[in-house]
């Protein structure tokens, strides 16, 4: 088998052990999409450039897939389209491999992802609370690892309400940048083909082949972070507002600098979105449809659809004037930041209390959302640390055009990982400066767990070795430093024999990544554990 | 002492230890630098915005830092500036640290790093060839690690140039984005300040600093690279047309799109930035100073300036509008390529050829770099992999405000790392998946070198632990997989205890990263050697 004929295989054995059927609306025969891999590693072989070559690709069901139904959600609306739409083509043609088309709250008419006929979409994190949608499938998918890419849609926050409940990225960049063709509309001035993956350089990556825009420049300096005032987010969900600040303090630690901002012309557009006339849009779109009554119509659904038939046209007129109004002030209160920096959603709701208030909940979810579209900006959803133990999502907005760089500081917000050394990589000794030069940060001063022995090796320069025992064991002098993720990649394949890499106990308990030794070291190395330390060894020893 | 004074100690250390005093023309007192490193310190404890704190930053010779002598590497040139360069000035406002001014080719005229009072500076990873100008000291500082980040300058490449020699990074924007006010003219209409750092992130941060280019759009779709057929790149140094075959293939692979196109133009506008009249914009920097004779004038930069005395008028305008012509043929060329990838240079001379042949070296240097900024290219210059153990470097050239998207693109060429496995992480086997989920990439089915035995650990999912022996051992059946950097410190990170990464020597001698055990896992543990891998023991034993 081939590449990716490969990863189909392991794919497939995925969604059976997933169990989750709910996911999609129609999943392909396997048959046909390891085909299609055999395709994609032919074109590779012969040269071709493709970027996505073996990525397995999930399409939200309102997006046209050739010759899978477009449902919307809805299967008594299907259609089967004769041609993939632009954005599914883009990524076919740079080597992604469609698997199938994923659930969604019906006409894309929610945020919550129990809107669906093929049953509610959880989180991935967090069982008993909601996935969060319209792209509830396309989200999950992601997050469950059973498609390496997926494309949603976002009018009022589809794209990055699930990235937020599923703990992935949710990228989206402003309206008319991704072509809507062969997208059913939801509201179709407002619509953006969105973008998930697990990380953000794969999301970046997908982006770049649907989009190019073109980012506004911006005065030369550090970032320049809007944060309101945490009073002006509402009411949240218990340790959001902690977990919001500690994501803007991490973006200051980075450099950022964090600057005031006054929400009230975005929370007053965001309330445009489903509280004014723009619904109506939503009625055209699919409203004569709704109206036949069809069998499988989705009860909240079809009545936010049915309602918006009588607005009158002047009233869509005047909310649009006054949408205009509102992006002047929301434009003035940006002033020259990079980026508005604001939690996803106000919580994350259970599934019980979706079902027990569909509107009111959902209406809740959009609150941080539902302006970036009306206001043409571009947005990032990306995961912002956990509050007790579920996932807590942040998003970037920025002008149109700079997706790019709203994508670069998302990734600021990325936890670096923690290293433990207990040798010659401490404070002062001979190998730190080879972790500064990597950009690590001295984060704790520490010992291990009264779980390890220290040996002296035969190395240059002399190094200790830290051997975790069953009995007998010590507390070990011990340093944490913070460095990013492709340092500690480059640090691992650097490390000179004997030295290994692997978990490591803290004092605390808590487990880091720390420098053990390789067995074939031991025999003949000192116990030096007495010491308390390697420093300890040094000065005492003379070693 | 503070993080900063950590750093700032560090250095001074490492400069003492390296004894290369020709990469600086001043070295500041420590105890003035660890001053301003006391007071970011405390400026980030304050909570100002620093993306640089306690970065140590080395200035060329030619650019403004307030109190120091700037000479442009002629010592009875020098003025004392009362303010720094805004370069600098942003630099610092964002909490870099000045170590000092460095060396360079005098009055930035020359390719070599030879032509200085100072003496030449060689280059860091191949000591008997030149390490490049004219921003010589600039570059050295950064690949001897004696400074995170320098500012150089770069006229006719002396921001690429000594980058490609000393195997660090350095970007240039196109002419125009980095005010050059306090920096000594080269050739006022084209010179650029540029960045030089050991990896791409640094230097981009920096470029985020000081310049922000508005980008033009470019049609979605995988990358598009011009590559000029080998023939067109004129005598290179022996192993140099593979190493950049290599480059634009390792491009290919990374899923960009490569594309012919024709270099004449680049070459006829390189030729014209000596060949032609535009020296003459040397000659009004600081010919009168020259025609002075000053004592520590270098000969060849003094001939070269000295002979563009005479140069009449008309030649330089009959230059200008023969370069209007070039730069429409060269942007027909690149068409919609994103970038044009050229080796930096086509060979690395040692100090006796150059010394030899003073302007006759130089000149071949610039064959690929001088184009740039007479077209109002961006470029980036980094390390494309080695020759026969030098450095050979690339070098992305892109329209002006590509800057991020040439960079992003040169990210591409940075060599993947390789780690072996063994067992659960074999293709098939149940932690494979988790290898896919980072992208990583089958590169080999090996074996490990004959010196370690293979035992079976009683976790979930089943695993075995291979340990290197003195004797007895056996080649154990092993794959290597290619893997971005940080995936692999993410790999790091969640490995599962007993595990650990660490070098591993495989049939071939050759060592990568492999995954070892703690040795508190064995006792106890089967020896299943004799199965020659996790496969055969499977197989065979059922495991």
């Amino acid at each position: 088998m081939t590449r990716a004929q490969q990863r189909v295989r392991a794919a497939y054995e995925a969604i059976a052990r997933a169990g989750r059927p709910e996911v999609w609306i129609t999943l392909r025969d396997e048959h046909d999409v390891t085909a299609e891999a055999r395709q994609v590693d032919a074109r590779a072989a012969a040269g071709h450039a493709l970027p996505l070559a073996g990525t397995l690709l999930a399409v939200k069901g309102n997006i046209d897939v050739a010759g899978l139904p477009t449902t919307a959600g809805c299967p008594s609306y299907a259609y089967r389209p004769a041609r993939d739409a632009p954005a599914v083509a883009a990524l076919r043609a740079a080597g992604a491999i469609v698997l199938g088309t994923t659930a969604m709250d019906q006409f894309a008419t929610g945020l919550t992802g129990t809107r669906s006929p093929h049953g509610a979409v959880a989180s991935a994190l967090a069982p008993d609370r909601i996935g969060g949608g319209s792209s509830s499938g396309s989200a999950a998918a992601v997050a469950l690892g059973l498609a390496d890419l997926a494309l949603g849609t976002d009018t009022a926050g589809s794209g990055r309400v699930p990235a937020a409940f599923q703990g992935v990225v949710g990228l989206k960049p402003a309206p008319g940048l991704i072509p809507t063709e062969g997208v059913v509309p939801a509201c179709a001035s407002l619509d953006c083909v969105s973008v998930f993956a697990r990380t953000l350089p794969e999301a970046r990556r997908a982006l770049t082949l649907l989009a190019s825009p073109t980012a506004p420049p911006r005065r030369p300096g550090p970032w320049r972070i809007a944060v309101p005032p945490t009073a002006q987010l509402g009411e949240l969900d218990d340790g959001w507002a902690a977990a919001y600040e500690a994501a803007a303090r991490r973006l200051a630690a980075a450099g950022a600098e964090l600057r005031p901002l006054d929400l009230t012309p975005f929370t007053e557009t965001a309330e445009l979105l489903y509280g004014g006339a723009f619904v109506a849009e939503r009625y055209a779109a699919v409203g004569a449809f709704v109206d036949r009554g069809g069998p499988d119509l989705d009860p909240t659904v079809a009545g936010i659809i049915r309602a918006a038939r009588d607005i009158p046209a002047h009233r869509l007129a005047a909310d649009r004037e006054r949408l205009a109004v509102l992006r002047g002030r929301a434009a003035a209160e940006l002033g020259d930041a990079d980026a508005l920096l604001l939690p996803t959603t106000p919580g994350h709701p259970t599934l019980a209390e979706v079902a027990a208030d569909p509107v009111g909940t959902s209406t809740r979810l959009g609150r941080f959302t539902n302006s970036a579209n009306l206001l043409g900006l571009c947005a990032a959803a990306v995961p912002g640390g956990s509050v007790a133990g579920r996932p807590f999502g942040v998003m970037l907005l920025g002008p149109a055009g700079t997706d790019e760089r709203i994508a670069g500081i998302a990734a600021l917000l990325e936890p670096p990982l923690r290293l433990a050394v207990v040798g010659a990589h401490l404070s002062g000794q001979p190998l730190n400066p080879q972790l500064l030069a990597l950009g690590a940060r001295l984060a704790a001063t520490t010992a291990t767990a009264p779980a390890y022995r220290l040996f002296a090796l035969d190395t240059v320069p002399a190094k200790p070795a830290l051997v975790r025992v069953a009995e007998g064991g010590a507390a070990i002098e011990a340093e944490v430093w913070e460095l990013p993720p492709a340092a500690l990649g480059a640090f691992a394949a650097a490390l000179p024999r004997p030295m290994a890499l692997g978990p490591v106990t803290l004092r605390d308990g808590t487990q880091v990544t720390g420098f053990l030794c390789e067995p074939a070291a031991l025999p003949g190395a000192a116990d030096i554990t007495a010491y308390g330390g390697w420093r300890g060894y040094l000065a005492r020893a003379g070693g």
